[in-house]
């Protein structure tokens, strides 16, 4: 095994003063989010019941092409950053492939995960705002554990609905979320309306990031001065992680190459987007050729076998209509280990980039990502999140293909956290206790075609 | 709570390139380690069968100040080192102090805590030495990591026993290591004849490190060639660590200031040695005052509450004889979770400089270490490992002092690791079922009777 390592730092003048806004930047923007009733697009008031009003205009800003970042928020920012870009020699040599194969190290966080990143700032303008409460949905635990200690940080107290398979798969991150002061509550709950209509009709149901996203949702509607907060999805959220590829730019410029592939697991979206749109712009710009690559579980495929149509981003119909890829709001994942990419559907931004062929996504079945998970910790040492698992067996995907033709193309995929807290995980991949989760066509269309009467 | 932050981070070319050894500055050097039959001080070469050689004589060398440290080895430094040290802003705000309080970042390595600098070295030495197989102990299970990836980074099979109440409290640590290919045992186990011998006397007993010492070292005699490792203890381990404070030294220039204490968890010693050497190194030659405390667990108390007496390093008595503060070789900790601070001795290097009053000890209860955990959790994001929380709650008794006296007062110390694989523990601590465990004076006396035997 080689022990050559190579990993680029950036001073911390140089961690990013602005978050790149996409939006401003495509010639086809994405279309508005509508009022399901009236089917009217909506304005940024009509979110703010909702969301912090700051993060409403962001969520719609389709002109500023570069959005200031808060000096609080810069200030924690360089707590943890900049991340390491790291050339993965050991995986290059595991592989024998002539490719560079590079990684953005998300997982060095305080949280494990890039979540920090959009937990700060959303914290942060509530806290601007007069919010007292916030609250959110957690699927694997690792956005959960990150706004729980951005809201302790900013002095705000915070509920998280976690998904319930989540909650016993993972009760680390419980804890990690109740040590920092958080109060969790396993979904769907008997706490809410949305949690009571799903569990009547199915009392064992395990829950999904589009339950536990419509409870949140209710209970802010209904408690004084409070918020929900998103951890992907959304398009101000996307915006908040390109801190990522801003800083992979300046990293790969030190490292002397350019990436002719980005590859980011794909849940709801953010940190695909937060790795690629910095480098996208260059695409959408210059005409520079790279490939973007979402990799999705095979047992979620919304990119890859979804339907682009407008659909509610909560499983309850809470939330505005979204234009995105989707599997349909009431699509319920099979039990994969990878929680956080367990979402029926894709951001409006990736969703309007897929359709212009901005981008590519490819699906991964679940033992081929622990494969690689394993793979790529025994050479390079870190254990990887499930979900960062499907970025690192898409990458190996290329990286065999480059062995095949010999090319040595530079692939940079984003290592969005750690597995650390997935341990139990791992123990059942290692004990073959693991499965390919297989999905119909009339699967898929069944939920599908819920959505054509929306 | 505050938001301000600040860390200090060193360029690729300041990484250390020599190790400090401490024993050349002494003014009293430690005592020889004896032969248990012979009494005669020991070679290096009288400890080859156990240790790779250029460890044998780095752990006898009482004359070079500064040893180079390998490139290979140091090339894989450079993957995870500098770590950060931070002003901990946060956990200052929270106390109300005016001292000022820094750390000293470990749990940043992949590893997660400060075991792999010592690790690396390690299984360089046995792989440059031709040895194929390597053997230890782990408590916690963070030495065991550890040397799991280093064994397989150089190409090395490893085999690990973990103390048995560890290996049930931390399943996860048990994954880890798996998931880098390392077999892992429970000890004591029936494998071996130390194992089986206080299983004989003692069906249900639950392991200490000095049982699994013994294990992996009558692994190693019996196995060809294959070489057994420590992860703390013995010098050589603390002149790895080195690092640590070597590098500290010129992140607190950065920060222009100097220590007035520098705290650490104590164990064998490793870490504490690790972070104060290089800083003591200018009290030996300059007179500096710097106060250097090691923070105990009140169960586990041999520098507040042992004897300085030659004993042995493992319970079954297969080690040399060390001059050390010591509980006796057959003192049996009571069940903390700092499963890494539960072993009967310390060190040569700091028994002696303890003996001399060049350093201090205190002692803390499990109690006390967790709600330290939790407040710096709370505070600066960031979840310590169980044995960390002895320096936290160390350093928070010195800041409270700062308090009262109005002093301001510069506190480094060292977050050996973080304890995610830790969180069963702050669950319990979080539920309220964590005990303190005091221990008498006739329980202590027992076991120091049996030493002055020998």
């Amino acid at each position: 095994m080689s022990n050559k390592r190579k990993r680029f730092m950036l001073a911390e003048e140089e961690i990013p003063r602005y978050w790149y806004n996409i939006q401003a930047d495509m010639a086809n923007k994405p279309l508005p989010p509508l009022n399901p009733a009236t089917h009217e697009p909506l304005k940024p008031e009509d979110l703010y019941p909702i969301f912090a009003e700051e993060l409403c205009r962001q969520e719609l800003n389709q002109t500023d092409e570069w959005i200031e970042i808060p000096e609080p928020v810069r200030e924690m920012y360089k707590y943890y950053r900049s991340t390491p870009l790291v050339r993965a020699y050991g995986l290059e040599e595991a592989l024998g492939t002539p490719a560079h194969i590079y990684f953005k190290n998300e997982s060095v966080s305080p949280m494990g995960s890039h979540k920090l990143n959009s937990a700060l700032a959303q914290a942060y303008y509530c806290k601007q705002e007069g919010v007292t409460n916030v609250t959110t949905e957690t699927g694997a635990g690792q956005w959960g554990a990150a706004l729980s200690y951005a809201a302790r940080l900013f002095g705000l107290e915070a509920a998280v609905y976690q998904v319930k398979i989540s909650y016993e798969q993972k009760p680390y991150r419980r804890s990690i979320m109740q040590t920092y002061g958080a109060q969790v509550t396993p979904s769907p709950s008997m706490s809410t309306r949305a949690g009571k209509d799903i569990l009547t009709v199915n009392p064992n149901y395990q829950g999904s990031l589009g339950t536990a996203i419509s409870e949140a949702i209710e209970l802010a509607r209904t408690t004084p001065n409070c918020k929900y907060t998103l951890g992907s999805v959304l398009s101000h959220v996307s915006l908040h992680q390109t801190v990522i590829g801003l800083e992979a730019e300046k990293q790969m410029e030190l490292a002397g190459e350019y990436p002719d592939m980005i590859i980011a697991c794909f849940g709801g979206g953010s940190n695909f987007g937060g790795i690629a749109f910095p480098f996208m712009r260059h695409t959408i710009l210059e005409g520079k050729q790279t490939r973007y690559i979402a990799a999705e579980p095979a047992s979620c495929p919304k990119l890859t076998r979804g339907k682009f149509h407008y659909d509610f981003g909560d499983e309850a119909g809470y939330t505005p209509l979204l234009p995105m890829f989707t599997l349909g709001h009431n699509f319920a994942p099979a039990h994969i280990h990878a929680g956080g990419l367990r979402y029926h559907g894709a951001g409006v931004i990736v969703s309007q980039l897929l359709k212009d062929k901005l981008m590519e996504a490819v699906d991964i079945q679940q033992l081929e990502s622990f494969e690689a998970g394993c793979l790529f910790a025994r050479a390079e040492g870190i254990i990887p999140a499930p979900e960062s698992c499907h970025a690192i067996a898409a990458t190996i995907r290329e990286a065999k293909k480059c062995k095949e033709t010999g090319e040595e193309k530079v692939i940079l995929f984003n290592l969005s956290g750690h597995g650390l807290i997935d341990m139990a995980s791992y123990d059942k991949y290692l004990a073959g206790d693991l499965v390919n989760y297989e999905l119909s066509d009339q699967e898929i269309e069944k939920n599908l075609e819920e959505i054509d009467k929306l």
